[in-house]
């Protein structure tokens, strides 16, 4: 029943030149993003950008051309220095560019580079060695966004949202903001896959917005304590069943200086989502969704007027649609625009027109378009990432928009990210599988062979490695394979029992096994497995990429699906002769931190310990965006509210569980830990918490290395 | 390594009758003040009420004269049952008297016991059997207080103040008041003995009320998390050296319904302490101090007019005044008044007069007077408490005013808690002793023998206790005796080798160790001992009771002497041969949480585990008026903050230290602690936390027994 693939890291160790006798064991300053030692290990990967559909190889001293458009080597010719670029600056008033290792080259037709300083954005002509353009860099922005086209800058200040102009000049598109009302700031908590406020239209000459009144929302009160006298940081967090939010669109005219607002009709609980231009820029489309987010609607706006046309595509889902993706038009053919929705049950492109029609499915099977990078002209294709080889292999392919036929781009190993370049002929492709750390190839979209760019060993060829391998078992369900990670404690010995750690996370939007380096193993598990722990890591149903159903399994009862297959995990991971099932340990963040403590109070005899970071406790202190969509409100499903609320179940806590968070979380809000605090107490069961004052929902920095020697330690006191 | 307890084998314990040999072990439900089986264990103590000099015996359900005035026998005479009393009440519109234990007797003269239903106050006179007055009962008020005299209530609803005269009418002194401006409340935060905000006139016609504005000072953003979204639950908190309130003293006459305010000048910057009313009610006076708090004036005001009269005393201290008592006058001579002070040294009560002349001293000695309790005008004497015996010993005496001539009135034994009838004739007196539980007893002050009323014995008769002793050390001065109290652990063998626990609080105002039961012992370390602990307390220098250079050696560096003191607790306690030296812990809470966190990062080869409750972390974050006495302010002082802060000890930590909040401590606000935790993670040192959720600066309810379960399992996760 159960296929192991076993990646042996054998081979690897035995390439190295340091014998297993005398390699190092790690710290978690190694180990952590964070740590002080973290970026000595790390190699130094290939810097490049692409100029059209030429590559330019970047250093902090130069920029040299590496392949030109035909993917031919161009000698490493050097186009230009930054002492050449800071000589053509008045560098007393603007100040120096450091490195230029973050160059880029809008204009395929022009020996220009854009760069900047810490006060100044500029184009250099490499050609004439001049400085051909230039504008100020506003300091003290909550976002900005520049547009090569126009060479405008869109940006927020204090709440309020600037346009500054080819010519310097800056326009203030609103003058009414306050926390309570943003104007050109990411909306909806960056759900829909939203993640910024400004859209500039192709010609860069207009700029969508987002305006988001938020006074009618609660506040939480977090609190910052940098201050000597600690000061109210309030969230207007909308949870779950109450009042939300209000979103408009504006497009603003820096030229007429006016601004339109689309004629959407009252924005009462409803989504405005995926803002795209037409190629005219005569049209704005949105995504628009109900609060029961169980319909999308395709809208296109005049941007002129902002009367609202017609919707040109409608699906409804009783459970939820959710898109996540703009509509992108055919740079060939005005009239088509590539949607991509889940309607078939999985992740899938459709060739759509403006004009009308049925729409066209492009790609199609059992597998997720988990990415689309462009299109390549020539070949009238498109350019994908999917896992179509395996739910957990991330390959680049082109499909052609005729045929329909998919071509394989890369070597169809492992894991990859890739840039297209502006023409679309080439892809700058970094990938890694379970045995290599990262590969740099040029991968052609057109049928040439790959070139590799650079190879880069392991950051950790001196330390002492854990057996890594990956595998299946099955859910829950009997027939659905998940997909799991093992790391076997360092210097293994299967006479010898070991205590195991389970890490979780097993919510939406995420998965933790892929065939990436080690297969995705979080550093810290090398670490426990130095300590002589198990580590083990199976996606849940309820995780990303496997499809609607895989992931909607847990509709109105999150938490429940996603631990009944944790469970067949713990079933395989106890049959595993040298695992002790009597010293089992959980840990997790955010979902993963709800997942740790709901494993710990429903199966209190199972684990001993855990850990649980920022958890969700209760869904009816969650934001409505998510939350809604998962669970609807909870005057919609009371029953589910209730039976997945781990206030419920503080009372069965038998083992060891801490909860940290940090204190101004304003994602998952102190309400969630403290309220679960407050049911620990009054039950008379003993968890234990912490806290990182100023770390928000995700720890950064060197507190990063704090919380992973806290997590172990408290594993290795009450674990071992 | 960790011992494991065997639950099974204590429940079969607990479960076996109780022989001699074997007695019951302790719950923390037994145990604290909280605890489930708390109060079935307690032994009822004896009620009773002075009737002018006679004693009315109380119980749930009647009343019975038990001594007369002359303390006499009184055979018990019923005076009054409970039916008596709802017999002649409108029940149903006012509900019913469940008991009489509350009952009081106002009026020496007359047959009239002052009761109250949940809705009605009044007075039943049990000779006609009739309710000859009655008033309702304020609902949802932040205070309250009935003055017998006038039958007046004053009390405070919404930070206003009112007065509801004997005629059922309220009279609204104030209409503006707010969270930031209040009116009838303590002031001061508490301290220069201030415990409340009205003060009636001796006759209760007029009224001298606090106003407090402090619409200046800094708001500490505490949350509250009961509701559904937290909400803000603002505390006004001046931190030392920070803007503080500004306080007024009104006097409000009923009558003529209006407010006069006394003629003090500009409040900044100032304390009005101690309010005092002349016998005729002509005069208020007060105690003022400038902030610096190195001064007192006894002022005099005019209460008609509100101007400010003569300074009829003034005190300096180049440290510190700290007045504590309001002035009282004799009985027999409205011109004569006694004064408390530590100008010699030692608390000591003064004669003083409000026609001028100088103080004379009525007490003298290197002892405490601890409580003034009242006059017998029979013998012109005042009664006092003092430890005039020894320090740890608190006894009643008679103060002849003309031969100065102390007379012991009580056994001369532990410790004793009095009130004075009021004739002054007898003492109720409940005493304990290191080896008495509690004994009530009817004390004369004009000689007669005491009369035993009751004795209780202990509660904990059926459980194994443990040995527990009491002694002294030497200070580390190598002079001042300190006065300890040792636990054993129950089943005590000396061969053996034990772990050891200190408890410390160590800050002004309060004691540990005295010769009440168990020289005071607190019910925890009972169970410490239980589970194989020596508990180990010594009152350190800078604690009560020991007069003002005692307390005074910290003045301007808190914690340092006190630390060295503890230290030398430590030296005795490593001296005894059952005690493990390498297993020593501390807990303590409030400033004994800052001299625990103070003594794991000042001593961390010394303590391995710590415990430290609502801990001061850095005095700039405390409050003004306390912090800024004992420290003067951070501006004044910076080298003595910078030195007393343990944010610069953080680095140091290298024991298990849990720090425990109440996360609605309004007293020592989370700053301390999350300070303190943001100084550890830069650190890289590792203390735990927990915080209760809707707990204040001190703990209550069944929290108790939670919180000490925590404690316990604190210390044998880790010092066992």
């Amino acid at each position: 029943m159960k296929k192991r693939i076993v990646w042996s890291l054998l081979l690897l160790l035995l390439m190295t030149p340091v014998t297993a006798q005398n390699k190092k064991s790690f710290t978690l300053d190694d180990l952590m993003w964070g740590g002080s030692n973290y970026w000595n290990l790390q190699p130094k990967s290939y810097s490049a950008a692409f100029w059209g559909d030429k590559l330019v190889k970047l250093s902090v001293d130069d920029a040299a051309l590496a392949f030109n458009e035909k993917g031919k080597d161009a000698g490493m010719k050097r186009l230009f220095t930054v002492e050449d670029v800071n000589a053509a600056l008045d560098t007393a008033r603007v100040g120096k560019v450091y490195n230029i290792l973050y160059a880029s080259f809008p204009y395929a037709d022009r020996t220009e580079v854009l760069l900047s300083t810490s006060k100044q954005r500029f184009l250099y002509d490499w050609a004439t060695r001049k400085v051909v353009w230039q504008q100020p860099v506003t300091a003290g922005t909550q976002h900005s966004e520049f547009c090569a086209a126009s060479k405008s800058e869109a940006y927020v200040k204090d709440w309020n949202l600037f346009v500054r102009t080819a010519d310097g000049k800056a326009h203030q598109v609103s003058k009414d903001g306050t926390r309570q009302l943003q104007y050109g700031m990411s909306v909806h908590r960056n759900e829909f896959g939203i993640e910024k406020g400004t859209f500039f239209s192709p010609s860069g000459k207009l700029l969508a917005f987002y305006r988001m009144d938020q006074s009618m929302v609660t506040d939480f009160p977090l609190i910052d304590i940098s201050p000597r006298v600690a000061q109210l940081a309030p969230e207007a967090y909308p949870m779950a069943g109450m009042t939300s939010h209000k979103v408009q669109v504006g497009i603003y005219n820096p030229e007429t200086e006016t601004t339109v607002y689309l004629q959407t009709g009252d924005p009462t609980d409803r989504y405005f989502t995926n803002i795209a231009w037409s190629p005219d820029e005569k049209t704005v489309y949105v995504i628009e969704l109900p609060r029961t987010q169980d319909k999308a609607e395709l809208v296109a706006y005049d941007a002129a007027t902002g009367r609202r046309g017609a919707v040109l595509y409608t699906e409804t889902n009783p459970k939820y649609v959710e898109p996540m993706h703009p509509i992108v038009f055919l740079p060939w053919d005005a009239d088509k625009f590539i949607y991509q929705t889940r309607r078939d049950g999985y992740n899938h492109l459709y060739l759509m027109s403006v004009s009308g029609g049925e729409p066209k499915q492009l790609t199609k099977g059992e597998f997720e378009v988990l990415q689309f990078l462009g299109f390549h002209a020539a070949s009238k294709s498109v350019i994908i990432k999917s896992n179509e080889a395996s739910p957990i292999r991330h390959n680049l392919y082109a499909v052609n928009l005729k045929t329909l036929k998919r071509t394989l781009l890369d070597n169809g190993r492992g894991t990859h990210r890739a840039t297209l370049s502006a023409g679309g002929a080439w892809l700058l492709d970094r990938w890694s599988a379970p045995d290599t750390f990262r590969q740099t190839e040029l991968v052609s979209t057109g049928g040439a062979k790959p070139v590799v760019l650079q190879t880069d060993g392991t950051p950790w060829k001196d330390y002492e490695v854990p057996e890594i391998s990956g595998g299946t078992l099955k859910a829950a369900d009997g027939k659905t394979d998940l997909y799991y990670r093992l790391v076997k404690p360092v210097g293994f010995d299967p006479a010898k029992k070991y205590p195991a750690v389970v890490y979780v996370y097993g919510g939406p939007h995420a998965h933790n096994v892929d065939e990436s380096w080690n297969y995705l193993m979080r550093p810290w598990e090398a670490y426990m497995a130095q300590k002589g722990y198990v580590v083990f890591v199976v996606d849940n149903r309820g995780s990303e990429n496997r499809g609607f159903e895989f992931e909607s399994v847990t509709f109105r009862h999150l938490g429940e699906v996603e631990m009944e297959d944790q469970m067949k995990g713990v079933e395989f991971l106890t049959s595993l002769p040298y695992v002790d099932k009597d010293r089992l340990g959980v840990h997790g963040w955010s979902f993963g931190g709800f997942m740790t403590t709901n494993l710990m109070c429903s199966h209190p005899d199972v684990f001993k310990v855990g850990v649980a970071g920022g958890p969700v406790i209760d869904w009816k202190y969650y934001e409505v965006m998510y939350g809604e969509r998962y669970m609807d409100t909870p005057q919609e499903n009371p029953e589910g509210y209730e039976r997945c609320s781990l206030l419920n179940k503080a009372k069965n806590l038998k083992g060891r569980l801490q909860i940290i968070v940090g204190l101004n979380d304003g994602t998952c809000v102190l309400q969630h830990s403290l309220a679960f605090l407050r049911a620990c107490e009054d039950a008379g069961t003993q968890p234990d918490y912490f806290v990182y004052p100023g770390q928000e929902h995700n720890m950064m920095g060197s507190d990063m290395v704090h919380l992973h020697e806290r997590i172990t330690r408290y594993f290795e006191d009450y674990l071992k």
